[in-house]
C-alpha cells in the first residue's frame, strides 16, 4: 500500500461542498470517481484536510488516499488533473508515509474571505465574493479583528450544536485589507484549526461592526460569554477560500 | 420620447453573446425582457455599443433605448439592475439627447484580455481567462504589441468574410503586463473601433509570438499583406473583457 498526498484547488460554485453526500455533487465524489477509473475500477476513498461547505472555494485543499501500487507521481497528478471535471485542478501529488493523515496530522490552515463592497455589485464576482453594499469603517474592523488573534475559546463563533468538545483554537494571523480598485475587502485568517462555520461567523460579525451596528468590544463579549447569539450572521460561503494548509514537521 | 443611455456590466459565461438570437440566451434579450416589464408590457428595443461574442465579459458596455415618458434615473437604474438576472448589472443610467446612438456616435473602446499562464490552470478562472500553459517570452510580446499601435488596415486580424468596408482603425493603446502572483498576462487595447474578432486574433497572434512560434516581425507582415492566414489563431472569448467606452464630446 502506498499513501499519496495531493494539493487540489476547486471552484466551489457548483459543488454542495467537499464531503460526499447522497444526491448532491461534491468534490470528494468527483475525485473518487476519477480515482476509481485510474485504479482499474477499484474504489479508493479520499480524506480531505478541511470539509468545505457548499459554494466555498479552495486553492490549497489537501487530500490523501492509498493505492496498492507505486505510481509515477507526475503521471498520477496529470491523470487526476485532466480526468476530474474542469472545476477541480490537481496541483501536486506526493508520496507520503503511511502515518500521514490529511485531517489528523497537525497543521495550520489559512482562509481568505472576499467581500464585494461595490454598488452595484460586480456580476463577475457574484460567485467569488459576498456582496455587502453598505458603509464599512475599515478602522473599526481592524480594531475588532486584532481581538481574535491568539488562543481563545471560539464557542460563540461556531454553529450551535457542534459535536466537537474542545473549542479552544489559536489564530496566528487575522487581518483585513481593502482593495480600492476592485472595491474588495479581503480578510485573512491563519490558525491551527477552525470550528464549523467559525470563519464565516467571524466575518459576519466583523462586517456588522464595520457597519456600526455592533461595537468593537462585542468581540470581547462573544469570546468571554461564548454565546453564538451575541455574534453577527454567518457570512455566505461564496466569499470563502481555503488558501493554504501547512503541516508541522 | 426620451432617450436613455445605460452603462452595464455582465458575466458573459452563460450568454451566447450580446446580440439577440433565436433559441439562445443573450444580454440584449434579457434586458429587453426586463424593460418590457418596466414599460407596462410594451416592447423596448435596446442598442449596444459593442456586440460582444459568446463568453465575452463586459465591465462597461453602453446601451441606449427610448421610453415614452421621463423616468426618475435612479429608480430606472435600480429597477433594471435588480430585475435583470444576476449576471447582468446596471451601473448607471443617464438621459441623453435624441441624437445619441450607443453604436454610431464616435467613441473609443478599451478591451482587456486575460491569459492564465498557470500550470495547472486556476479552476476559479476557467471562465475568466484563457489558459495558455506554455512558455511565454513577455519581452517578445512587448516588442510585437508596439507595432499594433497607430493607424493601420487591420484586415489581416479580422474574421474573413467580414462585411465592413473600411478596415482602417486607430489603436491608441496596446500593452501587456504580467501579474506574477496570479500568473496572469493582461493585454489592454484602446482604439476608435475594432473589427470583428480583431482583439482575439491580435491576442492569438501575440501569444504565438511569445511562444517563439512566430517572429516579432510577423505583425508587420500581417498589417502589410492583410492576410488572415498569416496571423495566429483566434484566442477564446472567455478571456476578453469590454472594459470602457468613452464618447467624443
Amino acid at each position: 500500500m502506498v499513501r499519496y498526498k495531493a494539493i487540489i484547488s476547486y471552484d466551489g460554485t457548483d459543488f454542495s461542498g467537499f464531503q460526499r453526500q447522497t444526491n448532491a455533487r461534491t468534490v470528494q465524489e468527483e475525485i473518487e470517481k476519477t480515482l476509481f477509473r485510474l485504479n482499474s475500477g477499484t474504489f479508493v476513498k479520499i480524506h480531505g484536510a478541511g470539509r468545505t461547505d457548499a459554494g466555498v472555494h479552495a486553492y490549497g485543499q489537501v487530500i490523501h488516499f492509498d493505492l496498492d501500487e507505486e505510481r509515477d507521481l507526475e503521471r498520477l497528478r496529470f491523470g487526476l488533473d485532466t480526468q476530474t471535471p474542469d472545476d477541480i485542478d490537481v496541483i501536486r501529488v506526493d508520496k507520503v508515509s503511511e502515518n500521514f493523515h490529511a485531517r489528523y496530522c497537525k497543521h495550520s490552515k489559512t482562509y481568505e474571505f472576499l467581500v464585494d463592497l461595490g454598488r452595484p455589485k460586480n456580476p463577475l464576482m457574484r460567485h467569488y465574493a459576498t456582496h455587502f453594499p453598505y458603509v464599512v469603517d475599515v478602522t473599526a474592523i481592524e480594531a475588532a479583528i486584532k481581538k481574535l488573534r491568539g488562543t481563545h475559546d471560539f464557542t460563540g463563533f461556531t454553529a450551535s450544536g457542534t459535536s466537537v468538545d474542545n473549542k479552544i483554537r489559536t489564530i496566528s494571523r487575522a487581518d483585513v485589507a481593502f482593495d480600492g480598485e476592485n472595491q474588495l475587502l479581503i480578510f485573512t485568517f491563519t490558525g491551527n484549526g477552525f470550528l464549523y462555520k467559525q470563519v464565516r461567523n467571524m466575518v459576519g460579525t466583523l462586517l456588522k461592526i464595520g457597519n456600526g451596528r455592533m461595537p468593537v468590544e462585542q468581540i470581547d463579549r462573544i469570546l468571554e460569554l461564548k454565546d453564538r447569539h451575541l455574534a453577527g450572521p454567518t457570512a455566505a460561503g461564496n466569499g470563502l477560500y481555503l488558501k493554504e494548509i501547512i503541516y508541522d514537521k
